[in-house]
């Protein structure tokens, strides 16, 4: 799996005469193997430290905890494990990780630097390096790599996109009086887990509209009413990758105002994935989307009109005022123009797009409509 | 909050002569302070880092992204923040995670040893540190500290096992024929969340008696048929703090083979418990149980008999053959045995007990008896 990433990684680092790299990255590793552990739980109590991937003279080995060797193995790169739970012995993770780490780079031969990601890579595990030629960072070096996706990556994305579906129609017919937040997300990750069968990851925003902050949040204990707009931002990971996705929907019939409102977001989103094309300035597609906004008279929202997805859930290109980059094929863009009145009412609306050499095409295929 | 902590490692820390340190681990920061970041949702894409707890001249200061400042300062300690997300410019929060931390650890005159705990802190961090007379690693210390609970603590870990008891409850209606693994899970994590009022993460197993590894796992797509065993095996993480537990629930009346196993796990679990007082020998309570299985004439657990829990899953004491841990009062033990035919049918029941002068006082409240 994942072999177009290696090469494109293998090329960039040739580039830059780097001969050797640790990655420590979960999004580098996803992205150069395929494996990523789940990130459901945070740490697990028997793992060393992060997963790591080594590359020296042409070829790339995974280090693992032994508990997650069988899901690494399927990247069918060669896997080396390090022990971590046991009842044999007090657990020792992070020192059987460096012992594995320093027997894994020892005695290659070569003589260069070693390219590292030293903002993932723990402090402890630098020094089980064959660091006399030095470490040079390489942080954020693949990001600009990422930026296209592979068919592969394309495939695992459109699974995602297909489960956030799944998740907003469930959170339609749960957003009405008498629920709180909780049960509308009860209801949509119920009904994603039960489509994918199995756990997934999920996000993001499940808001109702009189919260102070009603951009988003995690869900709560406030009531729907009559008339309440909720915002559903809904994001999933199967298989390392990250969908994202957001609706707005009615406790009953929407006022004239959020009527209003929301044929305004869903002109704005229309708007900006009408400027998605090969070539296109990120910034630019930016300015006017919220100029679009701003000329209908409302607030211009706060946060950026969208992002790139992929192995993380926020990365380039990032569609906000700086950003030059221009759009290619192949880059996975969410827009997501909003409006909000705080304490009151907001609306936000967000498709997927893949940027193609004509139109770009929707991924995401959940209702923004009015009802 | 967590002061009674703090008071104990700021001992240690004077004890072994460092009058600076800075705390990386999820675990260690929550111990200190309280606080602690989500875990659902792996690495924040706009986080340079873990979050940092900085001790300097009898003071504690934390160290977090600004989006993370408000739940920090709940804290009561003094809290820097760092830029994340922004719209304005990338995303350089490693970069500025550093700069804070520079900023942070300079200057204060001190010209001893700085202790750090290098398996959790990046390796570029440790290049922000004051670090001309060196890093003393303190990986670990904090464990042994973290054994006896505090009172914060045991009304954390309380209300997570009342938690656990709502999940159980779900999941032993939802064990019946038709449904399968996943159901099962969406049942009794919607229980949890619903009644805890906000997302909660939750562990572990959700595995059908005839799957071949049925000493547990992830919930999958695995039907439910009448007559299997079922493990549940729920955990819950609210306030940063784990729970643990475990139940069997069948699928229709339970054969006699099960009633036996269910019976013996049962005695085995009550003798564990009765085991439980202080200076009582971890290992010793691990043999002792282990050998009531083996005479019982079923074949012995491969994994522990139990284990320590709170700002993780699963640490000291843990109920294991090698340990030499005595139990003191205040530290909570959960105990699991468990009997397994790989492929047919197992059985697991699990309770958590606190250490207290007299007998164990049990802090779980699910149901572990046959129907």
């Amino acid at each position: 799996m994942h072999a177009e990433q290696r090469e494109r990684a293998q090329a960039l680092l040739a580039s830059r005469g780097l001969e050797r790299a640790l990655f420590a990255s979960r999004a580098s590793l996803l992205w150069l193997t395929g494996f990523a552990p789940p990130v459901n739980l945070g740490p697990n109590p028997f793992a060393g430290g992060p997963s790591l991937l080594w590359y020296a003279g042409g070829a790339w080995t995974l280090l693992v905890m032994d508990g997650h060797a069988e899901a690494a193995t399927a990247s069918g790169l060669p896997v080396e494990r390090y022990l971590g739970y046991t009842i044999e012995a007090p657990i020792a993770a992070a020192a059987n990780l460096a012992a594995a780490l320093r027997a894994l780079t020892a005695g290659d031969g070569a003589a260069g630097p070693i390219g590292v990601e030293l903002n993932d890579l723990p402090a402890a595990l630098a020094h089980a390096l064959p660091a006399a030629s030095g470490l040079t960072p390489i942080d954020g070096w693949l990001e600009p790599l990422r930026r296209r996706k592979t068919a592969e990556e394309l495939a695992l994305l459109r699974a995602n996109f297909d489960l956030v579906a799944v998740g907003h129609r469930a959170a339609r017919e749960a957003v009405r009086p008498g629920n709180r937040e909780i049960d509308v997300w009860n209801a949509l990750e119920g009904a994603i887990q039960a489509a994918a069968g199995e756990r997934v990851a999920v996000g993001n925003d499940c808001t109702v509209g009189y919260r102070e902050m009603n951009i988003g949040g995690w869900p709560g204990t406030w009531s729907i009413r009559e008339g309440d707009s909720f915002i559903v931002d809904l994001s999933t990971q199967l298989g390392g990758y990250w969908s994202d996705s957001c609706a707005t929907y009615y406790a009953g019939p929407p006022s004239e105002r959020q009527i209003a409102m929301h044929r305004t977001a869903r002109a704005a989103l229309d708007l900006a994935i009408s400027l998605v094309r090969p070539g296109a300035i990120a910034g630019e597609i930016d300015r006017q989307v919220r100029r679009f906004i701003a000329d209908a008279g409302y607030p211009v929202y706060p946060h950026h009109t969208g992002h790139g997805v992929g192995a993380t859930p926020h990365e380039e290109p990032r569609i906000v005022p700086y950003n030059r980059v221009a759009l290619e094929p192949g880059m996975v863009v969410m827009l997501e123009p909003g409006i909000y009145f705080p304490g009151e009412t907001a609306v936000r609306l967000e498709h997927a797009v893949l940027v193609t050499e004509g139109a770009a095409e929707i991924l995401t295929s959940h209702d923004v409509e009015l009802p």
